[in-house]
């Protein structure tokens, strides 16, 4: 049973990370840069020359791990979904770089019992040597055994404001990016080695035929899109991505991003194109004007 | 010009490598494992549960990188071809330790005015904590450019025997192993970050349509299907690994390796499927009973 004063005040140690290009390179090819090698602008997010760093590293920049499944939290962790991200970049990651990233529990939402509940995280990545923000991450979980606290008396947070429609016409942008069957195996080098994205077994045990793709890569998938197709390639023009995951992705899979694009907002949801299923949905992309 | 005692005592420093279990799955991921996820015997070479240690991986450990550009070894750089690669695994390569490699100029081979030099540079991979020797590396180098220097009464070292002819009989197995357009670019990220590999004005200024598979990659390919075929996937069972490099080959073909399967010899050649060129001739492997 959560206890909404525990959750809430839950204490993150600051976790520092030093990255260099080497980094930023592998992390691009584990979201599928590279695979077309000629095409100079993709080549920039995972060679060294004139590199340019993905913004969606950010994600795994501080990351504090899976630490949901520590008794002390009180959650159900077995019934914890990541529903949504939000990717807020104050400024364009550097090449090389010491970051410290500083969780903490923003929101604790009862749903109602046997609804569930929300648990809004947010990770700040400043600069160790600069003291700036570069970015803010927002991890949205849903806690579908958690549901019912608040009946006992104990209080709960504002509900989060839902994502506007999404538009009714034809998307203005269709993008096609292959995934590998490896990689999920490249992308967990960059910091996230849940085994349900590797090991046959714990994918099978967790429901799933095989080893999944991490939501986050999904989702950097569709941020390459928001950026070839919006940006320029250019990730000093991206301000903000947000997305809701509706299914996982398989390693393999084409990932189809649908975008809409209307002055500075971008929306988009994403499918994968072999079993025509929505993977992302609801997503919000702003961009800055080019040298904001 | 080459002056034969100027290179043959030439001065290596040697290069300390500190490596652990993510440096060894990346590696592995850049020669290919991984593709197909779902097999258990290649999964253990890119995930960290019951972590193999590809043999190959001594390649890139304390590699001196192209110290042959260095003015003052006289050599024709551009004209340097990398000939033949063999390795010779004493121990198999633990999941993490500090290495030292450590290379010095073997042999230096008058083949005669315009026919050019031959140079075998040996590099020994000892443990730094154990003082054990993991590995001998051999890099035999074409100089196209520097034959005829022992015209002048310079010393020359004895010729290199010649591999024995292959088996006349059709091959034992026949292993096709898939390469991905992108994995020059995840292969160069353990340590060979020559551009030629990456930069199609690079790869276009040597001659390329497009740049080409590290031929040390496509050597490790073929070393995984001598690993599949002939020590069922067990690195321990892999004392040597010898080929000829004739041909390169391009990001994304299939390589083909043909064996010859005869006790603790194997004898092995590998193609680009696609084009039907030979890419490695000439190939030796040999084996350890089990338990060795």
């Amino acid at each position: 049973m959560i206890d909404y004063l525990t959750l809430k005040h839950w204490h993150f140690e600051p976790l520092e990370r030093t990255y260099g290009p080497h980094d930023a390179m592998l992390y691009g090819l584990g979201i599928g840069y590279g695979a077309d090698p000629l095409d100079q602008d993709d080549l920039r997010f995972v060679y060294e020359k004139e590199l340019r760093v993905s913004p969606t590293f950010a994600n795994v920049l501080g990351y504090p791990g899976f630490w949901a499944k520590d008794p002390r939290t009180g959650i159900d962790w077995v019934k914890l979904l990541h529903g949504e991200q939000t990717l807020r970049i104050h400024r364009p990651l550097p090449k090389a770089a010491t970051v410290v990233g500083q969780s903490r529990v923003a929101r604790l939402i009862d749903k109602g019992e046997g609804k569930g509940a929300l648990l809004l995280i947010e990770r700040t990545i400043v600069d160790k040597t600069s003291g700036e923000l570069l970015a803010t991450v927002e991890q949205l979980n849903f806690l579908r055994g958690d549901g019912g606290f608040s009946a006992s008396g104990q209080p709960s947070d504002d509900p989060i404001a839902s994502p506007p429609p999404m538009p009714e016409r034809a998307p203005d942008v269709i993008c096609d990016l292959p995934t590998r069957a490896e990689t999920a195996l490249i992308y967990r080098l960059s910091g996230d080695d849940n085994p349900l994205h590797a090991d046959p077994s714990v994918a099978r045990a967790a429901g799933f035929e095989r080893p999944i793709l991490h939501g986050l890569a999904t989702y950097a998938v569709a941020g390459r899109a928001v950026l070839k197709h919006a940006c320029e390639s250019d990730p000093a023009r991206l301000a903000l991505l947000h997305t809701r995951f509706t299914a996982p992705v398989y390693p393999g899979e084409t990932i189809r991003t649908e975008l809409w694009i209307d002055g500075s907002t971008v929306r988009f949801r994403a499918r994968s194109l072999e079993r025509d299923v929505i993977v992302l949905n609801s997503g919000t992309a702003e961009l800055r004007a080019t040298g904001d």
